[in-house]
């Protein structure tokens, strides 16, 4: 573990080994670019001064209120620029912010003062199904065991587009969706009613998003090529309404049930960092079927990340865990899922986001989802010791995820938190108030809102 | 019909009733927006001091190269806008841009000139599949006729998330995509091959843009305020390879077999300009069954537009007509997609684009797909009198979309014109020509690419 001058309490999910990038304001300062490390984050819209030499890097870059334009630059700059950060932070490295008090009082603001917020204007979102533990059950759940698989699934990483205005980062408050539900669910011919989501769940997945110069038409991503193209990755919670899911997803795929909402982490851990967790995939080979060339890739593998997921209800002194599993219980890894996306010649563009899908692996207490656990609502799920049970959320229900990478110098990444509370579906309108709007700036000299991330507080009467 | 000082030709589509926004550019200056009126276009970057005055709308808007800021006003903002450039284009109406020569001469560009470009940044895309005669064939060609349509379909307007990067402007070529193809028709369990799309098609759609402040997290829009949102409507053709999406749409929709290309007409017709032309749809009345209160439209009807395809391979001297089909075909309306659309709390922002799905009618000649009209590839499409046919398409074909709305007075709109050559799929790599790369400035002072987009000629050996 390389050690910071920089103080990195003994449990810091932000060791110099992580570094990770994110987008944070202060309440004197709007949004702007950072990395994290120990308690503190590093303002690097502070330091453009000491990146300045970085071939391919402009360092205003780290002053827009999103990390696009670092994105877009190419892999080799993203290199560069990790080995600057870290030598800036390094016991033993350059000295030049260490021995620069005046700009070292500017350039670190303590973590628990800042608001994160998206790290990144999302272009697209798609979202994958990439564990085969997850689509068996899904497929058990719908099917029979012996045709749980459907006949494409080993053959290609099956993916859908999903909604990128309402992907959230972590700490947005979620609303309980209404929507249509099946009337009868023996008999759809009965047709649907409007009301709430009863069947409210999460999905446990990590997100990766894509960077470099913008592909042209036609252009495809090969396997050769496309680890330059992963920026970094964060964890992502795939919100879904199980009930209105079930209803409309034939046969275009899944709309409603998950456009609501999409939660991601708000630090964004660099590929490099991750590199050295490369592992096994739970399935180790690929060769039955073996993929076609263009899907094959010669170090298969995923990264060892333990990922967790907690749940604390409203009157829980603390939350509870339900699922301990790892992003090695994918099939399909994150580089074959950007290589097909892009094989009938899809474009990508920096910052385009990609889910794995839920990630579950073959125990009861590996499953990615409520509604693997509970097995569609037929069984409870308890929360620990809490004496609570579920079997979807409840409202005022804190999700909790979080990512771990352990070796034995105990160097852990991917801490992030993602903390999502329900409200009830019946909030008076009376007492909405936007705490906060961010506009991003998006065209020349004029704010232009293409999009505003904001923060609700919902306030009742009932 | 409104008569204008600007000479009209007698068939003009670009009459004063119409006056649809689109963003072009000439030689001399990048893209910007105006209005086409006649063979010209109303460079509205130029008239912007006779803009001023118009409540909610700073006239630099139309300097941006892009629609978003003006579509994010809200609608009374684009009526007074409307209403102000027929005054000033009107016979009998304002002459303070008719006695400014000077001004005159530089706001009015010959039409053959300009290059056009994609009217908006599209921050999502969706595309519906609300009409019952489309879905009714695929649903033949796949299951029995008593089970054509899925249980949900008359309840809901089904839809999926598109791709928004590959939404290209009219005239952009399109590459034939390469991708998984199913090996044996009648075994799904032997796998694909990999290779070229034998099945390309193409989708004779209409689609709209959302305008107006962006939507706050979990909040819908309603059928009373729906058309306060449409800003406009194009033609649509969703590029289709019907081999791939085959294969890999089980179960979560199409995905590479879409996000190839997409095609939309420059011009945007207003929705205003439509509302003469409302009409009952094909249905009449919805009422087997009746909508949830939800999507109940109180004025359920569509509009009155003439579309029609025509197909032109490359050794015919013109191009004959394959499809004549008309809006008011779709069972779903797009007030009421739109609606839909929002009711789980789905986020929208000014750009969005929504596509209505195939419009197809009732009679062989009206059918909107390839796949409908060749019944999946079992019969021949004779193209006119030319002695060619078609079962999907061929390279080189150019596939040409017409939208018209008729009244006696001979008020047409919507005439955009829809030209894609598709390319053999074995190009050569060293003769890729970049002609046009525009770079969007997304980013506070500086430039910043989040997208660009490009028209890119190919050149081959062969």
């Amino acid at each position: 573990m390389t050690r910071s001058w920089v103080e990195i309490p003994e449990n810091s999910d932000f060791t110099l080994d992580n570094l990770p990038y994110g987008v944070f304001s202060t309440s004197s300062r709007p949004p702007r670019c950072g990395v994290a490390i120990g308690n503190l984050v590093l303002d690097l819209s502070v330091v453009t001064c000491l990146l300045r030499g970085i071939g391919g890097l402009d360092p205003s870059c780290f002053s827009k209120p999103a990390l696009n334009e670092f994105m877009a630059c190419p892999s080799s700059v993203w290199k560069a620029t990790r080995e600057r950060l870290m030598d800036l932070l390094r016991e033993g490295g350059s000295r030049e912010l260490r021995d620069d008090p005046v700009m070292a009082s500017k350039a670190f603001v303590k973590l628990d003062t800042v608001k994160m917020h998206l790290p990144a204007v999302i272009p697209d979102y798609t979202d994958f199904y990439s564990s085969r533990d997850h689509a068996f059950n899904c497929g058990c759940m719908f099917r029979d065991p012996a045709n749980a698989l459907q006949p494409n699934w080993l053959h290609l990483p099956v993916g859908y587009h999903g909604r990128a205005s309402t992907v959230f980062v972590s700490g947005t408050e979620i609303v309980r969706p209404r929507g249509q539900l099946q009337k009868d669910k023996g008999d759809p011919k009965k047709g649907s009613e409007y009301g709430p989501c009863k069947n409210l769940d999460f999905e446990m997945e990590i997100a990766f998003f894509v960077g470099g110069e913008p592909l042209r038409l036609g252009e495809t991503i090969t396997m050769d090529n496309v680890e330059d193209r992963i920026f970094g990755l964060v964890l992502m919670n795939d919100w879904s309404a199980r009930d209105i899911q079930s209803w409309e997803y034939v046969p275009l795929g899944p709309f409603g049930s998950k456009n609501f909402a999409t939660s991601i982490s708000p630090w964004i851990v660099p590929y490099e960092a991750l590199k050295p967790f490369t592992c096994e995939t739970i399935s180790r080979v690929q060769q039955d079927p073996e993929p076609l060339d263009y899907l094959k890739d010669p170090n298969y593998s995923s990264f060892d990340i333990d990922l967790t997921v907690s749940i604390q209800g409203q009157d829980m002194p603390q939350a509870e865990q339900v699922c301990r599993t790892n992003m090695r219980n994918l099939y399909w890894n994150i580089k074959q899922q950007l290589v097909h996306h892009t094989v009938t010649g899809c474009r990508m563009r920096p910052g385009d986001l990609l889910g794995t899908g839920t990630i579950s692996g073959g125990e009861q207490d590996s499953l990615g989802s409520l509604l693997e656990m509970s097995w569609r609502g037929t069984r409870d799920v308890p929360l620990g010791s809490s004496g609570e049970n579920r079997k979807f959320l409840k409202d005022f229900d804190k999700v909790i995820m979080r990512g771990k990478c352990q070796n034995k110098a105990r160097s852990s990444l991917l801490a992030p938190l993602l903390k999502v509370i329900q409200r009830t579906s019946t909030w008076n309108k009376r007492y909405l108030q936007l705490t906060e709007c961010h506009k991003l700036r998006l065209w020349g000299q004029d704010d232009f809102t293409l999009g505003s991330f904001t923060v609700i507080r919902f306030y009742y009467t009932h």
